[in-house]
């Protein structure tokens, strides 16, 4: 058995003695099975993390590349308002990758799932000819009609985010600048948690009329929203938390957190009427613009109005 | 937006057209949304269909590495007796790679989804830096608790075998032995059909005591199933059903049927009392041998009894 297969293997083992779950049969059968709650409909995503294009092995240990991994998976559980009931992970490794290369990245990955109680129910793994890939698939559940998707957000709605952004790509420009930061300078690249309880919390108290996560950026993820839910937006520039980031923990420039991306926030619209709380589960929520009738994205800064052009994340790496 | 997720979209869109189905929900949010028949369980698999690992672009049209991907995740949930909800792509392609390619690609993908009339519901696009890479992952559903396990087989069991065995790794015989198989000679290797039909039957009519497909080869499946199931077996060599191929329809070598992998035929074990018809949807069933109490797997031949390997069909590619 190649060393890849034994470690996920060990791993999906490991995940599966987790109390209670939706997972009936895990590794050893040619499906897994899972039992979703009565009344609920599935949620599903997958997610590639593919070496040189989305980390580097100088750059992140092994333990990050997993962690991230999946909460790429769960933070899209999350933008639905929903449960994650079980990850899946395809992962084909080169032949000569050092096993504590693979052990470190599945402590990493079984981290996060054991603090989202979500586990590990199988996947797939073979040899790659050049480089790590791993495909992340998670299934979550909610109840029928009540997913909180992106196209329900209307003109008057107030438009809020979650936590700060920017951090995210700030860590990366580091990186490309050639320096090296320090993981808890940079908490929200190197140490991502997926909001979901804060996905479950709008949800449930029926606040959000739009939901999605910052993956691609603000620019780009608000594009998405007005786009499906055919509206516009107005977005203040002063009021959009930035990240601070550093070992002075200066707020970055406004553009990065406007366009820079892999935040894994959550932004979302609610009804002017609705009472948002200024936070959930410990994580700050800030209003940040409206929606409007216009099919315009605009950003209102103290001096001017000009339109917000989606600028996806990439943008920066060049 | 990049050539593949375009490419991509488009074929979910298309497949998303199809009437009927369970998913609510397809493109255009971060999950996919589906609503599983009421009573059933969730059966999930995940596989790698990798350039130069698992195809080779100079051996394979494009469409028959699309029909071969899908065919991968959907032999799976056959082996359960399931019913597929919908299929995910993850697709990662090289910058340089033509868009014809990846068009050719998604005709065969999407021919064999309308023809088992399953959904391609979403999944995820990037960049490779080398080669192409696909990740199929296929949902499927069975009412609860009556998926077909690989450890229900019990002694006195009669073992049978759908179709012929050895026809994929035949054709890749040819491929390594410098000669171009034709397509027409070959069809299980270059058009293979997932035995959705059979598997169904095999639950619906309560006879298949375990079920597995032959995706690694009769020696090392029929060992899943014995392992799993706590027993042995013993293969009658008279009885397999050997793959005609070539010009000459000349039946393969009892090596090949024995231990070469991707058929993707069904190998099942039913009570010695169970009448099982001679063929079903038109594949045939053939007896093979019995379930044995003792732990070992056997072959008989008409000379003599031998132990029984698992060889998986790699050993053909050195």
């Amino acid at each position: 058995m190649p060393l890849a297969e034994k470690s996920l293997i060990e791993g999906i083992r490991r995940s599966a003695r987790q109390p209670g779950g939706s997972v009936r049969l895990g590794i050893g059968d040619d499906c897994a099975v899972l039992r979703p709650p009565k009344g609920h409909q599935i949620l599903v995503t997958t997610d590639y993390t593919l070496e040189n294009i989305h980390f580097r092995r100088s750059w992140h240990a092994p333990e990050i590349v997993g962690r991230r991994c999946l909460t790429r998976g769960l933070s899209d559980i999350a933008a639905m308002g929903g449960k994650p009931l079980a990850a899946f992970l395809s992962l084909a490794l080169p032949a000569d990758l050092p096993q504590r290369w693979v052990d470190q990245f599945m402590r990493g990955l079984l981290g996060l799932a054991r603090e989202c109680n979500v586990p590990l129910a199988g996947g797939d793994t073979a040899q790659s000819l050049e480089g790590i890939l791993a495909d992340i698939i998670v299934l979550g559940s909610a109840p029928n009609g009540k997913a909180l998707v992106r196209s329900g957000a209307k003109p008057g709605d107030r438009i809020y985010v979650s936590g700060e952004l920017g951090g995210g790509t700030a860590a990366l420009k580091e990186f490309l600048a050639g320096r090296k930061p320090r993981p808890q300078d940079y908490p929200r690249h190197f140490h991502p948690v997926p909001r979901l309880k804060l996905g479950e919390f709008l949800r449930v108290r029926g606040i959000a009329t739009a939901l999605i996560d910052l993956s691609d950026g603000l620019s780009t993820d608000l594009g998405h929203i007005c786009e499906e839910s055919q509206v516009g937006a107005e977005i203040l520039a002063d009021q959009i938390p930035r990240a601070r980031v550093g070992r002075k923990r200066d707020p970055i420039d406004l553009k990065l957190a406007l366009h820079g991306g892999e935040d894994y926030e959550l932004l979302f619209t609610a009804p002017a009427r609705k009472h948002v709380p200024g936070s959930v589960a410990g994580v700050a929520i800030t209003p940040i613009g409206r929606i409007t009738p216009d099919k315009r994205t605009l950003l209102r800064t103290s001096k001017r109005v000009e339109a917000l052009e989606p600028q996806g994340w990439e943008h920066f790496r060049s």
